[in-house]
């Protein structure tokens, strides 16, 4: 396999796109990815893009096909991917294999998604279709009620009582949204006070308002090369040097919610193909769709025991000044989470961060980060490890 | 790159599929081609498959996870593709890719669709997500409205009266419903008196009923894999030895109807991958969502000079007998269109052929022959070229 290179990123600002489409954001995040590549357009070779429900929402099919158009390239491959909100991280998995086959040198993965372009209502119906459609969509379980459920076997589980749980979800809400203040690109940037998190109204209990991450518009792009590309393109070159991906059909064939079976299978994967342990990283971007999907997620990609997350979380560890920051782009929860956009956002954040360009949220010396993000209700987990190349 | 082979193929009848979902006529044919490939489901390391509306018509996200598990799958990398038309055969070129790179041995291809499900109005809705949403959707340009414009370019341009080009566009309707009756999986098995096609409903001027594609439901799978692996798996092997993939963003973007950009990139690139040309095909199996379709495509595929199919497919060229036997399956017009199911349909057949397992509409001695699918008015094209190995 060749490597692969990053050359260039990407992003909008996420949070409510009144007017702009899904394809307009995705060449705004495409062009400017492009643009930090030095490259033009024309050079693109093959474009992926991760969108989860643009075909129902926005009701645009051959995405790909437009989005290439929105950027000028009338003749390109290019396709979208969908595995709900591991859609932008799929697109990148895919692009890098084009790049790792040999069968191009520079390709263009995006992730775009407009989810407040429909009705409150009409989202909710969307966001169902992630469970299984027979056995499970029916029963009208929702996103929040899944990790309202994980809330509740995590405590539970690991004998920990809820009002404990509880400070340490308020906690993770914190710093993720203390982090986005200094993210210029979040759709949150207001610090939030634990009366505030704690007054909120429920929305699947345990969760409340402030455990939840918001509805968002936006979009992110990442260029990747060859070795051989990227040695042209900049002097600050960050490698892929770690995928994993996996699957766990529906939420019925899940032993554990607190361990999907998908993350622990893809972190594995992507651990091995880079030959590092979790103690080896330097940041981490991961799914914290909710407050307690960032607790479990923490275990999932080894960054603590399972159970004892809630111990290095409440030391601080997790903080941006702590031993392994996790979110410090402010997340899901404060950054946004325009759906086929956000794996793609986690890896503007990582690059960044190991290019040093993070300003006030700079992780001194980052090397080496993870990304990770799980699509549908614990279904289907991506990872990308990223690392400073040469 | 690594060379890619194809293990086994499968494939459900395609109809109208009532009880089924989408996820279930995808084990049926998952199934069925893991068989063929003396392999178990868990011998799959990937999955890709391409479905168009499911997230739409059925409610189904995270369809890749879904259809992964109903095989008994519950870790392997799975995810959804998306071209519209061409999504089936994105979901093999991206398995390609896969294999192409090292990444995997032995990957797991297929399209589903269940086009019926949705009642004709919203199914005609969801098919105008094709075009441009904010352009060209709202005037309420339709797919059939799309090709009726292309007949009308297709007369003018090339001198052919109407009348003559409409003698033409029932013949290619005749020849492929003539396949289809000898095709025990074709949704149409009866065949078409030149009476009844000139005698049925305009749908869009010049298209009648007979020259337009069905509504369909469907599924059609298949395994790819290294040579290593072919070589333990199958004594009828059958190479991938091109892949051709392009797209042309929007209508608006096309220069002439006629000649879709998409398609003459997306050949091109794949013979020259293959380091063939037209004439050292044995078979094809096109894009005939309309008989108009199938006239452009024998010309954008370089069968024949731009402007002179109209007198190859009157001399029988195209017929199963004649020089370049064109859609001996029945196509999309007689087979049937479920429309992410498509592509993978097609290397079904092409496969077949060259397995020489085809009965009587077998092409003697097929050794080699292309898949060519578009997706969207034009937007999107991807071709395979499938030939016989070692």
């Amino acid at each position: 396999m060749r490597e692969v290179y990053v050359a260039g990123v990407g992003m909008t600002k996420f949070g409510r796109s009144e007017f702009k489409s899904q394809i307009e954001l995705f060449g705004e995040a495409a062009m400017d990815a492009i643009n930090e590549s030095n490259l033009k357009p024309k050079d693109i070779q093959a474009l992926f893009v991760g969108n989860a429900q643009g075909s129902a929402d926005e009701g645009i099919s051959v995405l790909g096909s437009h989005a290439a158009g929105e950027i000028g390239l009338n003749k390109i491959p290019a396709i979208r991917l969908e595995g709900a909100c591991s859609s932008g991280t799929a697109a990148i998995i895919n692009a890098f294999m084009w790049i790792a086959s040999g069968f191009a040198d520079i390709v263009l993965a995006a992730g775009t998604e407009r989810n407040t372009a429909s009705p409150g209502e009409v989202a909710t119906r969307l966001m169902n279709t992630g469970p299984h459609h027979r056995y499970e969509g029916p029963t009208g379980i929702t996103f929040p009620g899944v990790f309202g459920l994980v809330c509740h076997n995590y405590a539970h589980e690991y004998n920990i009582p809820m009002p404990r749980l509880k400070e340490i979800m308020c906690m993770v809400a914190q710093k993720n949204h203390h982090n986005g203040t200094m993210n210029p690109r979040a759709q949150f940037r207001k610090e939030l006070l634990r009366e505030k998190y704690f007054e909120a109204a429920v929305v699947a209990d345990p969760l409340q308002l402030f455990d939840c991450c918001p509805m968002s518009d936006g979009a992110a792009a990442i260029v990747l090369c060859s070795k051989e590309a990227a040695q042209k393109l900049t002097n600050k070159p960050v490698q892929i040097v770690g995928i994993g991906q996996a699957s766990c059909g529906s939420l019925f064939m899940q032993k554990d919610y607190c361990r999907p079976i998908a993350r622990e299978t893809s972190a594995k994967m992507a651990y091995k193909m880079a030959g590092i342990t979790p103690a080896d990283l330097d940041v981490v971007e991961l799914h914290d769709c909710f407050t307690i999907a960032e607790i479990v997620a923490t275990e999932g990609l080894g960054l603590f025991e399972y159970g004892k997350a809630t111990y290095a979380i409440e030391k601080g560890e997790t903080q941006l000044t702590g031993r392994i920051p996790v979110n410090p782009s402010g997340g899901l929860k404060a950054k946004g989470h325009p759906v086929g956009a956000t794996g793609v956002a986690q890896g503007f954040e990582i690059v960044n961060q190991i290019r040093g360009n993070c300003d006030a949220r700079q992780i001194d010396g980052a090397k080496i980060g993870i990304t990770d993000t799980m699509g549908g209700p614990l279904a289907a987990v991506a990872n990308i490890i990223y690392k400073r190349g040469w």
